[in-house]
């Protein structure tokens, strides 16, 4: 016999959660399941719940749409099953929906708003002291950043030998106060000394997750979650299939409900030994199953690029190959894959020994400028040598350096771009030149033309002859723009003769 | 009847010259000859002399051993002929001989002294006022630069639309008054108004080039001769085949005999529209049969390469294809070419509109640097703007820019290094890393490690554990070098986390 239940209302893309006790004996995790199912007038969703411990099963739901719900609950976790409904109400301010690719190579909300993926990334920030989560979450709110890169499992790597405050399973781990940074990477993997159940997860431990993505939701950013990573000593990158798999099911069914979540199956797939092709698309395949909110999803490279084709992947979300050219091939992959291209790794500003986190910030923001006029988007991160390994790469805390205030400045100026994202526009060889995505009718006349290292003391225009231009110029270092007048037919514009300067150039 | 005369004595790879009275009548620079045939004990040479106006005609031979040698003198020029000998003595201190490719990669002059070409380019600085002509040698004078590449024919292009201050041949220019910025193109190649008689050079044009590469001689500096190219105005990029060989003739029979004389066929000779490649092949074999004393030969790009595999091409005179990366091409030009990279244009500091012509000193330099541990060669260009439009790229003068320091600082390093010439040396992807060429017999054990853009604040190394390196701290920019002591086995340097750093390797 069927309970009924009735709960309070929900706003659209909110999460609907109901708590359920169930059994508690053998293993609840992979012994027992539980399922709901949702139907309005638009939409009939069935989703996986999770067992949260002592007793408690969940099922998470996000509706999308503003109509009353109605909803069964099922499964093994108890002989009897439940019934109920709810009202969806209309989004709060701020509530967009989940993230959507729109317009083959760009981004927007559910709603429609765009969204310009100006990211960074803090591997494990979710995993340091409580105190430095909330400095972390302190810094995101006071700079522009609208997506953050992290991972589920602990990091292991160079300025990662410390303990995570959590761990996802059951278990002990190895003695790490035997790592130096001379020998840690021979303990890459499944270090001797881990003692891990990998079929029954920490629950505390995805609360800890869920309640940072929450954090995050409310700062208005996406939550672009590495599931997978190789950086390791728990043996959590070699778990065996079915624990692979026990794993996938528990994320989606516990995160999935959450609107800004973002699927980034892998960081550095390729550097993932014990895992080949099939696996990647097995994991593939239970997202696409098990995801009914169709959230994006994406893997990361370190070397060679997953195949960014597969029909799976949303959007590229790559790591630089060539040391001096990254940005500069947005044009190419946009042709290659038809997929919006984000530049997760560009390397990160910083000075470090490490090639990928050393470059300045004005190189830094140089390749979010070659990015963005060429349609795609750069990625930031930072790796300033700190006193106490504080690196916000992988740890958050404070920001160190001089570009999150420009890559604010350039989300200022996509944001004001018309349409939804900028397409590359051929003009001269010696300008990077966008325009609006021309698949957005009645929105051409805007242009955005970039200089990065060359520094012209004047350029020449001409777009036609019957129009007014309104011209600026911009300082995208020193974050200035100068209204430089109105122009029709041929025109010169005096520059600078400085670096990294831009000319936007409006119809009137 | 032949005459006999005898001379004074001249230096190992000084100029021999002797001048002869003959027929005026008709055309002397094209229906009558001289040639001349030396002999001494290693060498036995025949080369064309040339006619210098006002009845006079001249043969000039490069002695190479020094020893005695005898000549005769022949040709149309007169009825009788000339005999005579003289004694070659050894070189002056400062004269190494012409220079040549040396280890497949790199220059040697011919007494075995290295040569690292580090150039310059000012394409018409010879046709400026003597007064600029003067203060560019001074600022020569002034600099580390050891090559310059300039031009016989005048240059009509912006910023180059004077009047040269003398002309090639006999008859009138067009009126240049008419030319802007805005329609200088329109008056390309052969503009209305033109009269020349390209049969019939003015021996004054040639007398100021050949002062001038005296003077660069005299500087220690290499003569790197654009014959041919496209900026033109007056028709000397569009005469026809008869015209284009007397031309050459003339010019090697004049010019051959200073050894620091290198043939450039063209500048960007893609862009020459009315020649095709068996043009540039004839003008090859002109080269081949007539320089007996087989000066460096090679063709500079605007886009597309010429073939540098074929034979007659000495070393690849490269204008950079890819805007962002150029001199990080050079380990694959070396592969392919298996000849001496030098890259020509590579763009040039300054701040004028033109991509080409607006990057900053630190790029510049970073791009030299690049180079040279790659194992090949940048080159250097200036483009300032400048109220009277003095460009040291193409009018000499003097210097605005940071990178003529930072060059003669490379210079230093390069003169320094053991052996001859600078191999890359892969070591890890986040460095660009040089040895000695491995042909170099004994001389392993140095090593030149370079950062580029990247700033590490520290970095580590390990070359074997018996020996001991001296290590030294190289900032390219502020031109100095610390001496961070001696090391064994694995060991560590603190950097600076700035840019532009080297560290220098060299085994005790």
């Amino acid at each position: 016999m069927d309970h009924t239940v009735y709960t309070q209302s929900v706003e659209k893309w909110g999460i609907f959660e109901i708590a359920l006790a169930g059994h508690q004996d053998k293993n609840p995790f992979a012994d027992y399941d539980i399922w709901g199912e949702f139907t309005s007038r638009n939409e009939q969703k069935k989703v996986d719940g999770f067992y949260d411990g002592n007793g408690v099963y969940r099922v998470r739901f996000m509706p999308s749409f503003a109509e009353e719900y109605t909803f069964r609950i099922g499964g093994s976790f108890r002989e009897d099953g439940f019934r109920g409904g709810f009202q969806v109400t209309a989004p709060a301010a701020g509530n967009h929906g989940p993230v959507r690719v729109a317009n083959t190579w760009h981004f927007a909300y559910e709603d429609g708003a765009p969204y310009y993926p100006l990211g960074t990334t803090c591997y494990v920030w979710n995993l340091q002291t409580e105190e430095l989560q909330q400095q972390t979450l302190e810094t995101l709110k006071a700079n522009a950043f609208n997506k953050i890169r992290f991972c589920i499992f602990p990091k292991h790597y160079d300025y990662n030998l410390n303990e995570p405050i959590s761990y996802p399973y059951e278990g002990t781990p190895c003695d790490s106060s035997v790592l130096t940074r001379e020998n840690f990477l021979q303990y890459n993997g499944k270090a001797p000394g881990n003692d891990w159940d990998y079929r029954r997860f920490r629950p505390e431990h995805f609360r800890l997750l869920e309640k940072n993505i929450q954090a995050l939701m409310e700062l208005g950013m996406e939550a672009d979650i590495i599931v997978m990573h190789p950086y390791d000593r728990w043996g959590f990158s070699q778990m065996d299939a079915e624990s692979d798999d026990l794993y996938w099911n528990y994320v989606i069914a516990r995160l999935g409900a959450y609107r800004n979540v973002w699927w980034s199956l892998a960081n550095e797939y390729d550097l993932m030994e014990k895992k080949v092709l099939a696996d990647w698309e097995r994991y593939a395949r239970i997202i696409c199953e098990k995801d009914v909110y169709h959230h994006l999803r994406s893997i990361h490279n370190c070397k060679p690029f997953y195949d960014h084709s597969r029909p799976w992947i949303t959007h590229c979300s790559i790591q630089r190959q060539d040391p001096y050219k990254s940005a500069e091939l947005v044009e190419e992959w946009r042709i290659r894959y038809q997929k919006p291209i984000v530049l997760d790794e560009i390397a990160y500003e910083g000075n470090i020994q490490h090639g990928w986190g050393n470059i300045s910030g004005q190189e830094l923001i140089r390749r979010f400028w070659e990015a963005a006029c060429r349609g795609g988007y750069g990625g930031h991160g930072e790796t300033y040598m700190h006193p106490e390994d504080i690196l916000w790469w992988s740890h958050g805390g404070v920001l160190h350096g001089d570009s999150p205030a420009r890559i604010g400045f350039l989300m200022k100026i996509l944001k004001e771009t018309p349409g939804i994202g900028l397409a590359p526009m051929f003009t001269r060889w010696d300008e990077v030149a966008a325009q609006v995505e021309e698949t957005i009718p009645g929105r051409s006349g805007y242009y955005l033309i970039y200089y990065g290292f060359n520094r012209p003391s004047f350029r020449e225009y001409h777009f036609d002859d019957e129009h007014e231009y309104r011209v600026e110029i911009i300082d995208t270092w020193e974050m200035t723009i100068e209204d430089y007048g109105v122009f029709k037919g041929h025109f010169r514009v005096e520059l600078p003769g400085k670096e990294y300067m831009a000319v936007r150039v409006q119809k009137r």
